[in-house]
């Protein structure tokens, strides 16, 4: 069974209006509502691609009811949040009806005590030996220590589970020391870690700074892949127009299933980059589209890299 | 006893950004939470002045359930909102920290059934034998027949009830026909209406199209009454700086309560103009400042017109 975790829970709204124009009224033509946050959205396509899969994490007030009540429509998707005082953050991506540009809001998360922080460890653990694959995905809401992802890192390493780690800054730096089996940075999250905005030297600096494998993303130009077994890189077969909202949880999400399914290496990342690409493509922020999936797999382009 | 009749609820969320700029990501440094529909603003300022209301209208979904949550917080508010299938829309307005310009994004309501809209007018002929005064508030959600405030104006005159009506467009115009005693259009809403931008001569053709008075609302220059008893013109001692979400609905409030307490006119709008006043003076959207208001009170001038 894959677990993934998200701290920072959120109900994600996309506004479409004619134009965004600072300091005017608008009206919303249609609003979409769904659960997100990045480990959310992971669970979410491995339970499309037929995977069992448990989301865990925090989530409270009516946005975080809102959230559990559309979990509970998926199928495969097992709902281990706990809930806590504070109310789940909303994000607001606002699209441009012409032009489709995206400006996003986004709410600060809800501050976690330590009494919560402390119940979540506990059920964390009790989750652990039930799984095969952790995923810790994105930002920390306010309260939770800093150095929390090192903490999950090693609970997941002490009970052989496979762990991979997908977040930024400070949280990054920390839990990348307590060497987890795949981190799967952006370059800007890249460059932030090692200093370097060079995709190779920086992907073999997060290595030695304690990442077993690294997985780059690199936006158009697909996936850079460093690990003991090689080195690849995976090319869409051309760039993806659209939306890229959640296009790095579907990667996230194809390198897990690909993992379960113990497939080499190279179909992992054509996987990854194929979910990924169908995603920015979709009508809807977040959702892949599966025909442009299946259409995608067997044209992504895999090298050594 | 007051009613106040939203049939388009909202939650109001403000968000504060440092400043607002479209295609890009923005984090919301604070996040408030509010009630809102115009009837709502109305009755909390009624509250506040100390005066027993009811409030009817339509709400839904999560975030109908937040809005009822933060109404059973009011002393002297009484919630008679009905459910329905559909979710309260949310408003949000963006709030630049250095400049303080709002921009306004707002949700569609929900679409209202006609079962829906008969179990309303039920609900509201069996308020009105309880009430003195009802204020007929804001847009009209999807679903709800256009001449909607006309018959709701009808059923208020039937019953003795003295009826405001403070909407714009169609509605508006309908709603007049049917003969309401007060209505509150701006500048804007009575061109709409009149087809003349002259305030005076607009406030007596509105009359001449059925409203029995007319308070006309300038903006930096206060409030123009037209009445069977006279005509005057109530004016802040100084154009007031802020944000001027619901100032119209503190306006409304502060007529009705001058009106329940059987004040003569003069002071009615002298009232009115305060509350707005210090609705667009405090540091909350549609909050009112109660120092200011008071202090207020004693410099509107009031004149006849």
């Amino acid at each position: 069974m894959i677990l993934t975790v998200t701290l920072n829970t959120a109900l994600d709204l996309t506004y479409r209006v004619r134009s965004l124009r600072p300091h005017t009224s608008h009206r919303v033509s249609e609003v979409v509502e769904r659960p997100g946050g990045k480990g959310v959205n992971v669970a979410r396509v491995l339970a499309a691609l037929g995977h069992e899969v448990t989301v865990t994490g925090f989530t409270g007030g009516g946005t975080g009811r809102a959230v559990r009540d559309r979990l509970a429509g998926v199928p495969g998707l097992t709902d281990a949040l706990l809930p806590v005082a504070g109310a789940t953050r909303r994000t607001v991506a606002v699209v441009d009806e012409r032009s489709g540009d995206t400006t996003q809001l986004n709410e600060p998360g809800p501050q976690i005590d330590p009494a919560e922080w402390g119940t979540f460890l506990d059920r964390y653990e009790e989750l652990l030996p039930g799984v095969s694959v952790v995923a810790l995905c994105g930002s920390l809401p306010p309260g939770v220590p800093v150095g929390a992802y090192a903490n999950l890192v090693r609970a997941a390493r002490a009970h052989g589970v496979f762990v991979l780690l997908d977040t930024s800054g400070e949280p990054l730096r920390r839990g990348v020391a307590a060497r987890p089996d795949l981190i799967k940075p952006n370059i800007d999250e890249l460059a932030e870690l090692t200093g370097s905005h060079e995709p190779l030297r920086a992907t073999q600096d997060a290595r030695r700074r304690g990442a077993h494998a690294v997985v780059a993303s690199l936006g158009a130009e697909g996936l850079l892949a460093v690990a003991p077994e090689g080195r690849w890189q995976a090319v869409p077969p051309a760039p993806a127009h659209g939306n890229p909202t959640g296009a790095g949880d579907s990667a996230v999400a194809g390198l897990l299933s690909g993992l379960v399914e113990k497939l080499p290496w190279p179909d992992r990342l054509a996987r990854a980059v194929a979910l990924s690409t169908a995603t920015v493509r979709a009508a809807t922020a977040g959702e892949f589209d599966r025909a442009a999936y299946e259409e995608l797999l067997t044209r992504v382009s895999v090298t050594a890299a």
